[in-house]
């Protein structure tokens, strides 16, 4: 098949296809059309074909999407037919309430080990992970086949943490910190920057504000 | 001044330049060339001048932009400079990360009232903000003058809550619930969802990895 690269736009839209195709596979639902898929997911169906044709279609003429399959190949694409082993830096609330979260043990997201500088927290146990000194942080990610990295830590050590994990063989950085990490080649980095998102809705409401 | 509609996109870029010109300010510095901010922000100098320019420039030739000044005018832009009134309904983990963040306090974001349906966590206090029954909450948010709902509530329960709250007169809703809500016209949705996040970091990482 031809190599391309495609947009993290394209990307960015495929976890909701896989939302939206779980839930009609849950209700029962076998097969789909782009036009259906459009209307409940309220984007064009020219999109969703678009989207579609870059992974190679997946739709027949006439019969739509088959459902099941489309949702395999989706997660198959998202890499959630492996298993990702992460640690959390940062045993903060930000930090617990992630721990917290089924979900992402369902897809295959193990957390395996939660570190953190402050010796008050060291040795507490979350949903039956002991919390560690950042000192063992080299050595557990080199012995538990660590591949992400979460971190919940304020942005002033997050840069350095963010090299020492790359140090240890990290290849993905799930980055809460506000701050933007510089990272080699080849290190993937995913940013959630609350900040900015809340500011987004502020100015939102805002300039609608102004319309009235 | 001519009304344009200016797009999700740019409006996404706004808080990253906010806070790179907040750490130039509290660094000092008094002026930064589109091309300086271009080198530090790892964006292109015209993509930041065709983004300022969305709001009238604010750049001078040969002189490049006033640091203090750019910051102030973005703030305003994203409506920093009013105060926002919030509640967050549910006081999980992902709640009380939210109120005990103090940044978002000093940009004028004020957590006024916590509401969770777990009568066992009703009472508590969170920074000093006691969690309330969500009986309660349409009264809160008229007396209130609360302009945001933050909704760290499962799925399941987000769409009707979002309904409720709209009809209370909430303006702005911060999800972070795994459901896309469909509010009437004029209220204004921002989404933040981790799974969907999660997924995109594996699909750089699996990507990444066939390439090899």
């Amino acid at each position: 098949m031809e190599e391309k690269e495609i947009s993290q736009a394209v990307i960015g839209r495929l976890p909701r296809y896989f939302r939206y195709l779980g839930e009609l596979k849950d209700e029962g639902i076998e097969r789909v059309s782009s036009q259906e898929l459009s209307d409940i997911m309220r984007v064009t169906a020219s999109q969703i074909r678009q989207d579609l044709n870059n992974f190679g279609g997946f739709g027949q003429q006439g019969y739509g999407y088959n459902v099941g399959y489309l949702y395999e190949e989706i997660g198959k694409i998202l890499g959630l037919d492996k298993e990702h082993n992460l640690i959390i830096i940062g045993a903060g609330h930000l930090g617990q309430a992630l721990v917290n979260y089924m979900n992402f043990e369902r897809r295959g997201f193990l957390f395996r080990g939660i570190f953190d500088n402050n010796p008050d927290v060291c040795g507490r146990q979350i949903r039956g992970i002991t919390v560690r000194p950042m000192q063992e942080m080299a050595r557990f990610v080199q012995e538990n086949d660590i591949d992400i990295a979460v971190l919940t830590i304020p942005k002033a050590s997050a840069v350095e943490v963010a090299e020492q994990l790359v140090s240890y063989g990290i290849k993905g950085i799930w980055n809460f910190a506000h701050v933007d990490l510089h990272v080699p080649k080849g290190i993937q980095v995913e940013n959630v920057h609350l900040s900015d998102s809340l500011m987004k809705l502020s100015y939102n409401l805002s300039s609608h504000q102004t319309e009235k």
